[in-house]
């Protein structure tokens, strides 16, 4: 098995289309050569710069980022985009066919794209997204957008593994959303009102700098872009603010304590899983009886756990 | 402390409202406190009966569940209920907002009526909401009604530590949800076609008994309840699902499998926080290094997290 998984990687180095492909369901699989898949891939990353995208629904995110991956063609960038949905492991046809709307790059060779859901992936897609991630950063490209389908809890998890981070806005988001957008305000580097036609996008603009201007400060105040995504207007304007941003914060250092952040955390995350996994796999017949003695009420959830913990030495 | 707990865990066991509300709060900071609470509180849990409601924000999911309670309460059970929000640490006050319009129960002695956002706990609401339903328990409530604000996998995983679950439906949701449907069948004991005086009601009904017929077979055909909670119509009937739903896992032994399957989720997965904790407590300089690695590419994230592991002794 390691000698295909080394031709693999090989080939998706190289930008092997196919191979790539594998090897993101191999991620999304989470088997048992993940491990060795990111040990060999992970000295071919580092050059790729990610682009998270979030809001809500129907709020235009596919055909904005296909006018994204539009602008970075035209300054010859190789470009790959990741849909991810966390919102369960049945819709990924759904989103597929989502996908299908991108007819405009299906021929680029320069363009892949691809819809993730969660799989047999422990610890789910926030794990199996930095992962993917790492896979088409190997194969070459400059740019991987990462696209969300709603603004949950988990696609917020999601887009955090991104450099950038655009928030997508609809004019007259109104009230019932407000609270929503006071979570993503936490996250966006860039919002951009879509739909910007329609009426109401002159309010969800001021609204949205209203909001900016009462949070938190920060080095980076986040511009609010109108875009019309199926024109497409305001696309290169909200690319431009893609690059400042990513300006700023190589200025800045930042990027380079946002990746140290999530390499933490994602280290963690894979030794919570292992936990999980070997507990499992080791200390199912310890489980089992701790499960019967936390139903019979003779002991609680939190030493049981302690008694599984002491049996991994720690 | 313990003594103070002490008092507080038996305050709230007698049914004194602020020790309920305490005890919640704690539970909700996911304090060093929470092991001892858990402990302590454990052996006085076990006679309540969890209800999870489901659906996207304006389905209605508030007014149906207070029309629940009114049924409830018509048998002279005592009820409570908690509104959990996975969506964004900021949207706790939107939701307490809505709790307000809860006017009906808000004097009833009966009825307790609770929000919770994710705070300080490790693990997230997944962790905190099995605990937080344990301290409802053992404060003598015979149902437990767990709300959510809206249907991701967040919301999915916190309906989950649910006995029944009801997923409300609005008439004319139409293509773009059908997606998230599918997943929601996979959970939903019940549905409740709310809002179901306007047009289109019969056709959601038609389409999910349709979707549910297609679905995988169950010992438990999910039936589909017409509602329309301002009035309340319907709400008789949905109880008396509920009631039958009981029935039929308290029967089939049913009941006793889905419990057992998630006090051992809930091992598992206070097994991998505690980990998560150890290596932030105790191998923050380790960690540090291990970073510094990964950032410059010596290693990758997986080997790192094995170099962890190795250090827990496992």
């Amino acid at each position: 098995m390691t000698a295909s998984i080394d031709d693999l990687i090989s080939r998706a180095i190289s930008g092997e289309r196919l191979a790539v492909a594998k090897l993101i369901s191999l991620v999304e699989d989470g088997g048992s050569d993940l491990g060795i898949v990111m040990e060999k891939l992970f000295v071919h990353t580092g050059s790729a710069y990610t682009i998270g995208i979030t809001g809500a629904p129907g709020a235009g995110k596919s055909t904005l980022t296909e006018a994204l991956v539009t602008e970075m063609r035209a300054e010859d960038h190789k470009v790959a985009v990741l849909a991810v949905d966390p919102s369960s492991p049945f819709t990924g046809g759904a989103l597929l066919g989502d996908r299908v709307r991108m007819q405009n790059h299906a021929t680029d060779e320069k363009v892949f794209i691809r819809s993730m859901a969660t799989r047999g992936h422990l610890g789910g897609l926030s794990l199996a997204t930095p992962e993917a991630i790492r896979v088409l950063d190997a194969a070459g490209n400059d740019y991987i957008i990462v696209e969300t389908v709603g603004v949950g809890q988990a696609e917020i998890d999601i887009v955090e593994t991104a450099d950038s981070t655009v928030v997508v806005l609809n004019p007259g988001w109104g009230d019932s959303v407000q609270a929503g957008k006071a979570g993503l305000l936490e996250i966006a580097d860039i919002f951009a009102v879509n739909k910007a036609d329609r009426e109401g996008a002159k309010q969800t603009v001021r609204d949205t700098e209203q909001m900016i201007h009462y949070g938190p400060a920060r080095d980076w105040t986040p511009p609010v872009q109108e875009t019309v995504a199926t024109k497409p207007t305001g696309v290169r304007e909200l690319w431009a603010w893609i690059k400042a941003h990513r300006a700023h914060l190589e200025k800045s250092s930042e990027l380079q304590l946002r990746r140290r952040a999530r390499i933490s955390k994602e280290i963690s995350d894979i030794v919570a899983e292992s936990v999980k996994a070997k507990v499992a796999e080791n200390s199912a017949g310890l489980l089992a009886q701790l499960v019967s003695k936390v139903e019979q009420r003779k002991i609680d959830p939190y030493s049981a756990a302690q008694a599984l913990l002491d049996t991994l030495g720690s």
